[in-house]
Parts: C-alpha cells; sequence; structure tokens
C-alpha cells in the first residue's frame, strides 16, 4: 500500500470508529430502558415509584361489556420524571408512565360493600416518552408478562385519544389529583 | 461543703446529668414524627411513599349511609418500613400507614362509565407502630389538617377492628397485594 493510500486508510478508519462509538453511546444514553432491538424492558420496579392515580372501570366508551371483569387501574410514575413534572409542568425524556390493572373484589375478609383490590396485575400498560426516538415524542408498550414488549404500533387509537384528549402532553393529569394543581400553576394545562 | 459532702454532690449531678441525657436521646431517637406534646406530625410526603392499595367505598357494616360520599382510600407506607416488611413479613417500629380518603367522581374529561379520584384529600388518618410508645404497639391518628394530631383513644373501635381483623400485626394486609404473598412466604399470616 502506498504511503498516501495508508493514510487514506488510516483517517477512514478513525471515522468509523468515532462515528461507532458515537451510536453505541447514543445507545447508552437512551433515557429508556430500551433492548437492542428497540423492545421496552419490563418496569420491574414501578410498585415503589410514585403513585399517581387509581380509577375503577374507567371507560370512555358510552357502551360497556357486561362481562368485562370489575378492575382497578393504578398509575404510577418513574421519580425522576414526577420530580421533573413538579419543577416544569411537563414531562421529561425517560418519563415512564405505567398502567396497571388489578382485579376488583367485593366480598372479602370484612368487607361487605365498595371494592377493593386484589391477585396479581391483570395487565400493565407504559407510556414512555423519548422526543428524539419516538414520533410525536411518546410510544406505548403492552406486556403480557415480564418479557421485553414491542412498541405498539401509532394506527393504534390510543396514540390519536392521547393527543386529542391527554390535558398535559398527550398525558391525562386531569385524571391525576396531585399533579393537576401543578400543570394549572406552571401553565401547561389544556382545556380537555 | 466538707470535701465529702461536695463529692458526694457532684457524683449525684454527674448523674443528673447523665439521666438527662438520656432522656433527650431516647425523645430525639424516637423512630416516629411525634412534637414534644406527644402529637404525630403530618406525614407531609407520604403521596411519594410506597403506595399499597386503593379501595372504592369499602365498609364492614351491613347498612350503608345512602348519603355517603362515594369516596376512594389509597394507602402508602413509608420507604423504611416497606423494605422492613419485604425483609421479614412483618412492620417495625417507626412503621407509619397512612390511609388518604379521595372523592370518586364519575363524569368528567373523556369519562363514561367507572370512577376516578378527584379533588384534595377529604381525610388523612395514620396508623403508627412504636412498641415502646403505645399500649398494644400501635396507635391510630386523624388529621383534619395539617396541624399535628393527637392520639385516637384507644376504645375505639378501630383498635379492636384491626386486632381482630388484620392479617399480619394488627394491619390489613389482606387487603395490600403485593405484601400478601411476602406475608405468607415469611409466615406472619393470620387466616382473617
Amino acid at each position: 500500500m502506498t504511503q498516501p493510500r495508508a493514510a487514506a486508510c488510516a483517517f477512514l478508519c478513525r471515522i468509523l470508529c468515532v462515528a461507532l462509538a458515537a451510536a453505541a453511546t447514543a445507545a447508552a444514553q437512551s433515557p429508556l430502558p430500551v433492548t437492542d432491538d428497540g423492545k421496552m424492558n419490563f418496569p420491574a420496579g414501578y410498585r415503589e415509584w410514585i403513585f399517581l392515580t387509581a380509577g375503577l372501570d374507567m371507560s370512555y366508551s358510552e357502551k360497556i361489556d357486561p362481562g368485562m371483569h370489575s378492575m382497578f387501574d393504578n398509575v404510577f410514575v418513574n421519580p425522576e420524571a414526577y420530580r421533573a413534572f413538579l419543577r416544569t409542568g411537563t414531562w421529561p425524556d425517560g418519563t415512564l408512565l405505567v398502567l396497571e390493572g388489578r382485579g376488583a373484589g367485593d366480598k372479602g375478609s370484612i368487607n361487605r360493600h365498595g371494592k377493593f383490590q386484589s391477585g396479581d396485575p391483570m395487565n400493565v400498560e407504559v407510556h414512555a416518552k423519548d422526543t428524539k426516538r419516538f414520533a410525536g415524542g411518546w410510544a406505548f408498550f403492552y406486556f403480557e408478562g415480564r418479557e421485553p414488549a414491542g412498541q405498539i404500533p401509532v394506527s393504534e387509537n390510543c396514540y390519536s385519544c392521547h393527543l386529542q384528549h391527554g390535558a398535559v402532553d398527550t398525558t391525562f393529569v386531569q385524571f391525576y389529583p396531585t399533579l393537576l394543581g401543578v400543570a394549572k400553576d406552571k401553565g401547561t394545562l389544556l382545556p380537555r
């Protein structure tokens, strides 16, 4: 190899090395717990995150399925995103909102009226923010178990519904009592 | 003063000082956020503690008041006590279980069915453990606002009900899905 060709080769190698290192750094610096193939890892510790609210059998449909299992929904968010919301009234990249469904029981122990939560989670969904990764800034993931989950296609109506009706940055802060006042104070609340 | 009397006086002073210092240390080492006059401080940060469960309109009475406001109950515990429970299946001194009532709405934003939480807390109660301070190891406190609260008298039926029906150490772990299995595994669960 002539000297000029050897120098050019060494230069290209350096560029390639820098590019590869940059890509690796970008992946490592992702604020979300994603796998190398773009799936979302199960948020194993979410029950120790910040609780935002619980609802019972909530639905936006006029008709409901009479055979549907009665269920509570618990919503949690990772502590870093919660603290950022308290400061700013909106969500940072790296936000993970977890929606957990739990069966609603009515008779058990001393309970005679009303409903209580029981059993293992019936489902776990994640709404994750990364403006560099997702079109629109957010993506949804549905976990069948504790294995990594692929992104729900953006054609599904969870995306359009959250976009149209979410009071802050496509999220339902109107149903999170401790954050609603923060969003009002910070001027980030949409009239939804 | 003769030399023996002076020496005796100095000795008694030292004993008094040691006793006073020990008392001050015992107060300072109380595992609960109590005031000097024995009231419980409002657990200001409880919404950032560990969430255990939420119920809706739960009642152990056969009859219910038809005029009663529909309400969710959210239960939180301080993280130190939660971690001790995961290790041992029971609660350490210093445990603070917080029961928060929130209004249950049904029509709002896009919701058409079911119930969601809204508004400020309607009430906050604390169940606190300190085996050196309370007869039976536990005491209840009801907060009207955010001022310190005095202990609910032990003649009230919250004490006897929790004693008779609480599945772990007078607490309703049978309604805390993520702790029920821990108590079973650790052998601390009573058949309630």
